[in-house]
């Protein structure tokens, strides 16, 4: 289980370094949104210059989220516009609205030169088809989606590297994918349905109220939901599978014509994403030798960690954490991958996986700001 | 979602009846044992006589179990031999004690005229070769599992009706084979590896305490455990699938060579058992006739529930039920049937089904005192 | 902690019984509705004739509660005029609207010969000038408040017996005045503040979707609200504490003058209510001696029970039960009572206590059909 | 809410920084050991150099607490004796070893030149014969009690800062005393009962399995304990509260011969301490003006917010964070002041505050390192 090397974590990575970065947050009063701002908090470029909430405008951000206090922070209205925020010194805007309510003037900040990193689903698909059959609405900008960059830092970061427009993935899709893509680099895969079971903490669903966020209705009980092909997610995790299979053969895509089964389920936590995965192999695999791929395959991820063979990944063991921990095994006489990956929905499923991207895009280490451990309870 | 019938529930069952049998019940402080305890103190015909606790001998049974409140019971011994309990007007056992526990002296209740009950899993398996490959011990008992009669009600009732010694079923057996058998039995598998993903609440891990059920460490998580094929409950699951075969044909089971993926979650909640199964199907299937066939075969079955089309089961909507929800989707362009299941697990899942059997062992109805509501919240 | 008695319960008490009484309930789709429901169905003299959803009407009771599994209910429009449910059978009805909603009809149902129970706050104080100062709204149907009986069964059994219009407690009310009463009337009560601290599960704030019942919200943490002397339930509380008092005595209330501290506090469970007190004492008491008092002045009430001297009352052991479990305690040199009291907010705190008080209205045993045991787990 | 000052928090401290203490942490596999950890990997001054378990020595650290991912450290066996840890660069240590384990070595730690900062019982009383009866032991190194200061920050600052040997305090203590003591201090108390209700999450319990701690035993309601004056914490918060009354008079504690009730519940979340508190007054006071005082007490202190009139604090909002979240009602006429204060119990309530603790014996700011935000989620 263990990683390379010592104590030395986040905080020393930047001792000394004075570079400084003004950062805007629309939608800060989400849970989402107001992660971002925790964890900007503690990262030595950020200078958080702004941060808009369709509710909560004029009000401090301390009164709609207590946990941040003393940030001292006045929620400005929706920026409609770049030059306000411009002007105040914002070089980079997260966006942690809902899908279709920032893409269509994502266009204006990235002309006034700010650099967007969105954590909705509006930039993920490269396909407006696809976006209008996932989301069942046009897509509000299409013409931006051929340059936005699909930002699963582990799989896409020399693209984010000189991205000024990152699409942040869905938190599902990212557990998911990091834990399926790289058999699928490997065509280990054959090409029959994967079967993804997925387990998500309850702010997965978003701070508006609803009857099924209520306590009572999912305190004490486990729920799946748009189960099968019905997620949105689904369609960024097909896109991903696809084009990964295809950069590496001339053969076409077993994907292009198979099927992915994604059963999501609420379950009483408040964060994390478990996948559960079974991935029918082409040919009888050993166990070790699938980890050993794995292993080599995120050897450079700071943030991956692919447990022993006797480990399973847990929710628990990266709560508040941007890990993505990854657990494989083989069944089925050696013809079935089953992998299991964990992360926190809020870090590495959203605010932390947008600060890795952002650090990309800045051309920082990876890890710059970013936490390692957990919160453990 | 409607099932016929206006408002007659338990309590209407048995007014005016007044035939009594005396119940022992062995291991009656865990929480299979309590939930025992619970349930027979609502059945018209159930006079408990004894129960006996390993570690609480001789205390009462509400200082063990403060929620069984004004019960004035005084746990006895583990009792060895039947003699003071058939003293006692004991004509039934219920065994609530961990596998090992108590199969060796089965034998002497039966001879006794005593029936027997058994909760764990020392009778579930007819094979003692492969009750040892499940269980890591010799079988205690060999020579009783012929005679046995595995109590997945719905599956084995005419064999329960005149049975003396039930092994009733594991919580996780339970929900799945509920899940999967009419496809069997139907013929609609393909023998492809099934892939069933189960979540289970804290109860399910037992009583004595340890660190995996400890509230911080699984109170905000969740967690893989023995996936693949290392559950003891395969055993079961797969015995019981392969016999289904093979009452419909004479061809040979595709099971008896096929794989079965089970993979276990620990989930925050005390009781329930979600589970989600992918099942590859031998031709194309329509949704709507899988459905159809699933209520015909649970038509006759009074706590089985397949739900509409646009629901899905959850826990919360059976804790405290002996019911079993079922939902029946089609994927992958037909050829993946996908199906959910949802129990309690110390109820349809240990307790409420013991009694289920029970009541089928004595010519009653099968509901017979039980729930078919759930506590709602 | 025992109560006499072995093991006959809830169920045998009607055994051979056939008296039925038409039931209709309004408000049916809240917790504390679909409560009611659950319970009435193990009532051996209920029969549901109607029961109404303002927000559902039209639709089945169990699509709306899937908890209610196959009571084929469909749901009424809320009824303005008794005559529709009188024809139906309707004899009494229980009223789970919030306050406000039903009180203008209630005569109507009265003149009508039905008999009503209402879980609201509105009949449960006497004077409609308290009324408004605690509710902020005038009283809707003031000419009533004289002849409605406030449903604290053990205090106010005589006067229930032959009420027709019963004002049933509130949840918190009824923990902390089953705790403090039986002190209060035995005059050991000095008079000074009493420090009333409560922790309700989070049913108690109603089903309608808030932030504050939101699980990320409230799942992980304690926290206080309306503390002080701001809660609405402090009328009822200091309407019977004053009244306890006044029986007892001709000198005059101390209670009249003084003031009573309620904290409120929300906690992240689903039932139960928790009340710890503390009463400032006229003269030294000794333990021992109050906590006879307090069985002595229970002992014919089969829900409370007083525990023994080295225990305390837990929610979990009440959960899901009609119960009150108090526990006794003095500090402070023999100057302070400490008295804790656990329920369940849905059961003895509104649904079992209105189920308590018509089986009184219908000289029924109390007993009659409700849970002794909780659920355990 | 509001506390001054814009957005530069904890991370920005230290930027340039290169000071660097060696740690040695004892009992790292606790709950407070591995929060002990957690912190100190964001403090730019502490290089852990070793860790202890009595448990777990040889294993690596993120094998036992695998939140803790990529730490690389291998647990020591308990140091018997400082020389080793000396030897490796341990300049400090961090007992988090239970009460009674460390104490009868410190004083060999402190002779070889390392400070000690004790989170356990031991050096909190200034009396051992009032640690034997707290305590149940013989106290294992009475000589050391005149050194130690108790290390409430807030309070105890001064003699903090010159300090070698550091008790840290109680969680519940620390809630408590926060609240309770601006209102002694300004002698706003009349001697009469302070009546304080606590709330703690599970981890205050340790992380030893006991059935207490059990999901399903905790995990869905509320509990008192050790009421009254059982708790051991109550000796130190007597303690604090004498010393601060006698500071401002020469005239005698009221305190000296009054009660302090103390009743702590263990609530299902996994931190957090909630104190509802009643402190009868000497004479009517108006809210706001208390609220001032409070204020005005703790204006030079960063981890302290003093809430507005409409707030309350809630565990939720210092989940995670150092601070310590006040409220101040009055009621009963003006007669009674109302104080409720939320910590961490692992932060502020133990890690948090011990390196607060160890900031000011190294004459860094209070902050450095440490958290002022809550996780929030």
């Amino acid at each position: 289980m263990a990683r390379a090397g010592g104590f030395p974590r986040r905080t020393r990575d930047f001792v000394g370094i004075a570079e400084a970065v003004g950062i805007g947050v629309l939608g800060a009063t989400g849970y989402g949104g107001a992660e971002l701002i925790r964890l900007l908090a503690g990262h030595p470029h950020a200078r958080l210059r702004a941060a808009s909430s369709r509710q909560s405008a004029g009000r401090s951000l301390d009164s709609q989220i207590p946990s941040l206090a003393g940030c001292g922070l006045i929620l400005d209205e929706d920026p409609q516009d770049p030059q306000a925020w411009v002007d105040r010194g914002v070089d980079v805007i997260f966006s942690a609205l809902p899908h279709g309510a920032f893409a269509a003037r994502a266009g204006r900040f990235l002309e006034a030169g700010v650099k967007v990193i969105d954590l909705s689903g509006d930039f993920r698909l490269r396909d407006a088809a696809e976006y209008e059959r996932r989301y069942h609405m046009p897509h509000p900008a299409p013409d931006l989606l051929e340059s936005a960059v699909y930002g699963l830092t582990e799989w896409r970061g020399l693209h984010i590297d000189c991205a000024q427009l990152v699409a942040n993935p869905g938190c599902y899709a990212t557990a998911i994918l990091m834990a399926v893509l790289p058999a699928v680099e490997a065509r280990l895969w054959n090409g029959a349905p994967i079967v993804a079971n997925a387990l998500s903490g309850v702010s997965g669903a978003g701070r508006a109220p609803s009857l099924t966020t209520h306590f009572v209705e999912c305190g004490s009980g486990a729920a799946p939901y748009r189960v099968g092909e019905e997620h949105a997610h689904l369609g960024e995790i097909l896109q991903m599978v696809r084009s990964t299979e295809l950069r590496r053969t001339s053969a076409g895509s077993s994907a292009a014509n198979s099927s992915f089964i994604f059963n999501p389920h609420l379950v009483p936590m408040s964060r994390g994403i478990l996948a559960s995965i079974a991935i029918p192999l082409d040919r009888r695999q050993e166990p070790d030798a699938v980890r050993e791929l794995y292993r080599r395959r995120y050897e450079e991820c700071p943030f991956v960690r692919v447990l022993d063979a006797d480990a399973l990944p847990e929710t628990r063991h990266v709560r508040g954490s941007n890990r993505c921990d990854i657990a494989v095994r083989v069944a089925a006489d050696g013809t079935m991958l089953l992998v299991f990956a964990a992360i926190d929905n809020l870090v590495k499923g959203a605010a932390g996986q947008a600060i890795q991207n952002w650090n990309r895009m800045q051309g920082w280490p990876e890890t710059t700001g970013l936490p390692l451990d957990g919160f453990g309870s």
